[in-house]
């Protein structure tokens, strides 16, 4: 999409040169010049510098430094610098100011800090972003429009409480369907009055940490304030279409960021953007399957990675540095899970306030003879020898998990029956399961359309939204293979439980009833006793957390409990189903149970890894033109051994052929070209 | 009392079929029937139905729910519905809703959310309370009146603030006595006008966890709010009663609530009733000594289970199922203890909001083909054939323990020596050591009759109130033994130090003087040493917490520290006086010496277990008509064997004759029934 | 100065008989009699009583309480009883309470209550002053003003926001300067109008535990309101002057306060005077350290110890008694640091609210006959024998650490490289290092003269202010060494980064560039490797926390990293400059080696300990006159051995001649005279 331009990865990231003197912005361009660097994200948080009252406008500072980067053969990601109100907006209309979930209204202060339904915020941002579309639509260098910020937080203000009440009119268009949806009968919440609905809040429903009295209510809430911020976004979107109809918009998200329903979100994106930032000890496994979910958001296309820290940050209790060799894997493996650029946050580091402890590509230094400089100019020369030969490749994918937030926001904000379950935790260890046996897996939402997969995966499908119960059955029925888990199949989408018996409308897919539910102590544990082997698996494995006590309905038992009152119950089914299989994992159980499981199934449908690589290795393979590019990463500090099955491939980097038994080198990368098979 | 309508244990729980379409109900009519249900708590949480704004009742929905209930042999306990209040009040009534100890004020939601000095919520409530009464005084199947539902909670708006005032004026009637029993010369606090004196509040003189700058105030703030709390439950007891003066009312109790003074509480109850809701690992003593302090808060009179869940919690951390036959054991154990009733929270479990994973009779499922059904039917059949045996009657008890609200809060607002210290560990240790020893222990409030029993103990009797310390030598002068622990004895009931020599009133009937009081780390521990072997105490035992540095004035030391700078200094005492005896255990022991103190003192009184059985063997005893009821019930999963001393015994679950050594199954119950000795 | 009435250690403390009764009050001068007691703090906290309404004062109680004492030869320490506004001010001018980091106003209760910039508070807080100065201006018995007590704590209300945009335009004059030190064109926070700016809070920039957005801003309200009370302080202070030029006085500071600037106060007090609070478990060497600053505060004069409890405090989690002979082991620990009085915290105990669990000379049981009023009087009896020998002494130290109450804020709201970089750990591991091998410190700020040490330290000196560094190159080149550790040098007093390489201004001085900082987990450690033997230093050592990566710019090596990338590179270096050298030790080592590192440089600048000693026997000596008064303390309960090297020394308690080896009781103290070295 934006390859157009350059037939590259695209490579610099976020600069803020209002922060600096002249001289030092010409000695940027010198060192970006060295870096490699094609690409710059100006504009982030100049608010206040472009609009210094309500009535003036400034951008001649920007039209300057647009110049002189394209000048230099830098390109543009513009932002619409609303990330942060300026303070005399604060100052003048407290409107702009949130208030917080305690109640609190807030001061002038931080960033992401303006209420998203703030009527002065909302007029101001769209003509700001009208304004800079109107002036550089026709700029060559300008490439991508990036809006605002990393948006996300809460806001608990009267505009939100008032725009509340509209946004559930238009859902649920009578306050008897309103009810019925809370099921506010119970502790006699009856509504009779649209006034009558407050946000939910520490004041009103939510307790402890993000408990709710009323699901219904809370969770209309989460999609609610998504979609408030959300409408901000949309108001800038369209007053640059209006401008540019051809232009490319984004807005950077961040992985997993629990109050944004991100798959709603990318709908109205042109091109999906994050920020990446893992810690020392995030497993590496995690941060690929964050990478997944962004290329998932799409359907497969691929996403920019906006930011990354050339080294550390600054806002983790520990902010190690990223080890030599590490900054370059790490930018790697984002290609490698369908990045079509490397940006970092930032270029230069900040001389005062909260992010001057956190990395850049020009240090306070200044200069370029540092480590992190030298490695950001060895992966900018790199990536012009790559080329295009991955830009816009896919990433094939036989195998899926399900993610979806409104499952997440359900499962989290639930009242029992344990305060252990956290979702983004089983979806990782279902992940895990396969990415640490070479297997590469999309992250899909509920909507997806499931035919294209061999196997799909929904780790506690606590909520089964509309239609999806069916579309499974489907599935199954044409010959694919489903797992779920425990916990499954509980709720609808208003957090209202499927009456009749669990897993609601999964039971017959699955074959089962599950009875009850049991909540184990952190210091109980039950075990999975394997009827008999299957595959891998064989005798028996630790698990805990919840039990489901079931029945099968159709299903085979595989594996039972081996402990407790519910000794002997089913702990593994699987229910075939037309030409496919339903599993059901009716526990929580360790790591090692997954992957004899993963194995068992990938075995039986021949889905194996390209490679055979040690499990610090990393391999992922996108896929162009009949081409599989397939990236082989040493996530060890120690050289390893990888073994390529047949034939003799080319190593893109170093262009050399390889074949047979294969040595990288501690934190190393090798981009494989082969034929597609 | 209300034995009179059914001879049995009147057996059912919370229903709340304004939630469920009428064929619903329809079934639940004939489930109810299969488990032996014949009574509903029913219209606890129906305000916003019963008056769907200011000027409109409308209870037709309840005239024909208690119309089928009741025509299904099915009687009523008539909740108010003045638990939560309705959604239009709050709106309209902005002083319904509380302001929190953070001077939060609330907004709409939750339950027990109603200002107790609000004018509004007050006039609502008395009003309803009076309609219902009104409307249903002659309903044959109202059999008991159960007012709003767990009250609890504080206050802190400006109706309480000027409520406060009132409250105390009429204790303190001049600010002189105020300002003296709070002490406001410290700190130069001193009130020269009502009107200077706000809430004790996070913003004012508290901090931290609980804790106060001036106790004087915060012990009568806590006086206050239960006092207020308990004028909203009178005002609506008063209005039931104006039309039904013979109806029996209640509201549910929590069992060791700190918030409320229950013994103040019980005097206009005509009836105890309770929620007891222990975990997967809390001490079943621990249980058991909540049922003994509701029978103890009306001096012996049985009391009823108003709610107790079938099978799981949905607000715990961790809400284990309860196992096979639990449900059932614990029932009897609340029996044993005095209860004449078996409630459930809830016959029917609900489709959405936050109890939706709260256990009940009737699950999600639907229908009676499970455990917990299957359970429920079982003990409903078996209280059939208990009959009438058991109900009214009295738990004989030859040992006591004082409990005190007052005492509770004002040793943990208390600002030293220790945070540690906490009042219901050591009123259950001490509980415990007779508990575990199958000797029956009253509850008791330290202005209960001390000469019908043998033997009073006092843990930490921090706080001695006007005429207590009288009462006490009394009791010891005519050969009762008492016993009382370290930090006991300091203070009057405003918290205002007896000065001359801890343990101030306590003194002279404990024969000694303690000068220094020793607040030990955690890391820290002291040893007790025994003088001389005393029945099963010899050698040296653990303590710690703190521990009182004494001089004996006429007591006994039968035991002195083992270490530190006070070693050899008493540690346990005995003063004889009169026909009696003073105990004193000066620092906070193992729960191995008091094993080893109680058998001594039991044994030499001849207080005696009634059977030999092992400690995780319960043995509870009700009398009635000359026949001892014991109860034996086992809360281990195996089998355990106890021993009939003399003679046969019937058991009447089984209706089968035992004697001798007997076996009695994992979780199982035996009622065995003897002439009283 | 304060010698001149009574040739002897002041002896006394807070007394408040403004809580007791007539008689209670005379048996108080019995009793303060018996234990030598010549000194009374009064009036602390009686605005109430002193101004019972805004137009009425009464003193006559004071008058009396005044007479009173001083006929029984008890000088005055007179408070201003300011400490806590009356009940009737917060009442009637509400703009006396704060408002908290949080936006909440508070309401009357507890103490250092009043806004710093409150027109009421200061208008009646100085008028006080003045009348009491007028009043007692001639009386003989006042010795020392007291204003107020403990200053502390912040307020974050309107006439503060006002008070700091007043003290902010003071300061930097144009918006331009402000907006540069706070580098505001960081997410684009520039101000416009003066007005604009608001209170940096948990509403604004603040988040976490003490973490600013923007340092600047968060610096300068530490600054602001550190001087907001200290204007507080001076508005009484003058009022007392203007009666009396000659008066002394001063007010209670308490150590390591973080809240307020001491050396910036210190100029304003005519005396130090502190309140030191050791817990059981608080290294010795800690309180050590906090004596050692408070003399350190006005360059080396003696203070008053005003405030130590005599046994147990109430306020802390576990509140130990002081062990036999510890109370006396601790007064004269802080006589041997520079203080000429002992005074406590409190003479009678109150008998309600919350500080009646804190220690007094007399206890609740009110007469002397308790091992506390014993150890009293003894203390009282050595002091007047010991008389004037150590009144104005001074303290010699030839070593002196760096501390920096802006550095420990700054340090501390740096949002990175890790949370677990606490100042003062880092203050108290080096100083402890000299400590414990009987080298006498001196804790000085960065403006103090150099020149007077050989050694001077600065532990984390992150914040290098105007003129500083010159000064330690002068310092250095000139003979001294100078050391300093990782993480220093970073930033001006903006808190803006040094660009052009850490260590910024230190840099020429050090002879190092440090290219890197890497934050470890809690789980990482690396090891400093000795390159060869340095004294005692050799092998290699445990180090963590941060580890600087660094090259040397003229510097040597000494020592280098032995683990991970950075293996190899220099984690000790020193810098010959001129006649001295300059130390950098780049990571966070164990103590040992700080032990090893300290020897190495004392031993080479012939610094060594006057006796020979075992670590936990503190030495530290005072000198006048041509004598040294050498204190032994024995800080273990079991007696000690140590060792004097020449001659025959004179003890002053036990007025004996010791010489060569000597055994000191446990806790017990030896005061060794001899003529000075």
């Amino acid at each position: 999409m934006i390859s157009s331009k350059l037939p590259k990865v695209f490579y610099g990231g976020d600069y803020n040169p209002e922060q600096w003197s002249k001289d030092i912005h010409t000695e940027d361009l010198r060192l970006f010049k060295l870096a490699g660097i094609d690409m710059a994200t100006i504009n982030v948080f100049s608010w206040a510098k472009n609009q210094p009252d309500e009535a003036t406008y400034q951008f001649e500072w920007l039209d300057e430094l647009i110049d002189s980067l394209y000048a230099n053969g830098i390109y543009i990601c513009l932002a619409t610098s609303t990330a942060a109100h300026p303070a005399w907006m604060a100052k003048r209309y407290p409107d702009v100011l949130r208030v917080d979930a305690d109640g609190r209204k807030r001061k002038f202060g931080g960033r992401h800090n303006s209420c998203p339904n703030s009527p002065t915020y909302r007029k101001y941002a769209e003509q700001i972003a009208d304004r800079l579309a109107g002036r550089y639509q026709d700029h060559p260098a300008v490439l991508v429009w990036h809006v605002s910020n990393e948006y996300g937080g809460e806001c608990y203000c009267e505009h939100c409480e008032t725009a509340f009440r509209v946004w559930l009119k238009k859902r649920y268009r009578t306050l008897e369907d309103l009810n019925r949806a809370w099921n506010t009968s119970f502790w006699g919440h009856t509504f009779y009055d649209w006034d009558e609905i407050v946000l939910p809040s520490n004041l009103s429903e939510h307790w402890g940490n993000n408990k709710s009295n009323f699901q219904g209510i809370s969770l209309d809430y989460s999609r609610f304030n998504s979609d408030s911020l959300l409408e901000c976004y949309l108001l800038e979107y369209h007053a640059i279409k209006r401008h540019i109809p051809e232009s490319i918009i984004t807005t950077n998200l961040m992985g997993f960021y629990k109050e944004l329903d991100y798959f709603k979100w990318a709908q109205h994106l042109d091109i999906v953007s994050w920020d990446s930032y893992p810690a020392l000890d995030t497993p590496f496994s995690f941060t690929a399957m964050a990478h997944d979910l962004m290329r998932g958001l799409k359907d497969g296309q691929s996403f920019m990675l906006m930011e990354q820290t050339p080294s550390q940050q600054n806002w983790m209790p520990y902010n190690s540095l990223k080890r030599p060799g590490v900054m370059r894997l790490w930018s790697y493996q984002s290609i490698a899970h369908g990045a079509d650029t490397v940006l970092f946050f930032q270029l230069r580091r900040s001389i005062g306030a909260c992010e001057k402890y956190h990395g850049a590509v020009i240090e306070h230094a200044g200069h370029e003879h540092t480590r992190v400089f030298r490695e950001v100019t060895q992966l900018g020369a790199e990536l012009k020898t790559l080329g295009d030969a991955t830009l816009d490749a896919s990433v094939p994918s036989r195998v899926a998990v399900i993610f979806d937030w409104n499952n997440w926001w359900a499962i989290e904000k639930s009242s029992g029956p344990t305060v252990a379950l956290k979702y983004l935790e089983q979806i990782h260890k279902y992940y895990k399961a396969f990415f640490d046996q070479h297997i590469q897996v999309d992250i899909i939402s509920p909507s997806t359309e499931f035919n294209k997969y061999d196997i799909v995966i929904a780790p506690v499908l606590y909520m089964v939204k509309e239609g999806v119960a069916e579309r499974l059955e489907q599935f199954v029925e044409q010959g694919g293979t489903f797992l779920t888990t425990f916990f499954s199949g509980i709720v609808d989408e208003h957090d209202l439980v499927t009456l009749g018996g669990y897993p609601g409308k999964l039971r017959k897919l699955l074959g089962i009833w599950v009875e009850e539910i049991d909540a184990l102590l952190p210091t109980q544990q039950n075990r999975i006793v394997l009827k008999e082997k299957i595959g891998l698996l064989e005798g028996s494995y630790a698990c805990g957390l919840l039990c489901d006590l079931l029945h099968t309905e159709g299903a085979d038992t595989l594996a039972v409990y081996g402990e407790d009152f519910y000794q002997g119950m089913p702990a593994l089914t699987r229910n075939r189903l037309g030409n496919g299989a339903a599993w059901y994992v009716a526990t929580d159980p360790d790591q090692e149970f997954l992957y004899g499981l993963v194995t068992s199934i990938c075995t039986e449908l021949g889905i194996r890894a390209p490679l055979t690589a040690p499990d610090n290795v990393e391999i992922s393979i996108r896929s162009k033109e009949g081409m599989d590019y397939i990236f082989v990463m040493n996530h060890s500090r120690e050289p390893q051994q990888y073994h390529i099955q047949e034939g003799t491939v080319f190593e893109l980097i170093s262009s050399q052929e390889y074949s047979g038994e294969v040595t990288i080198a501690g934190h190393d990368v090798h981009i494989l070209r082969r034929s597609q098979l």
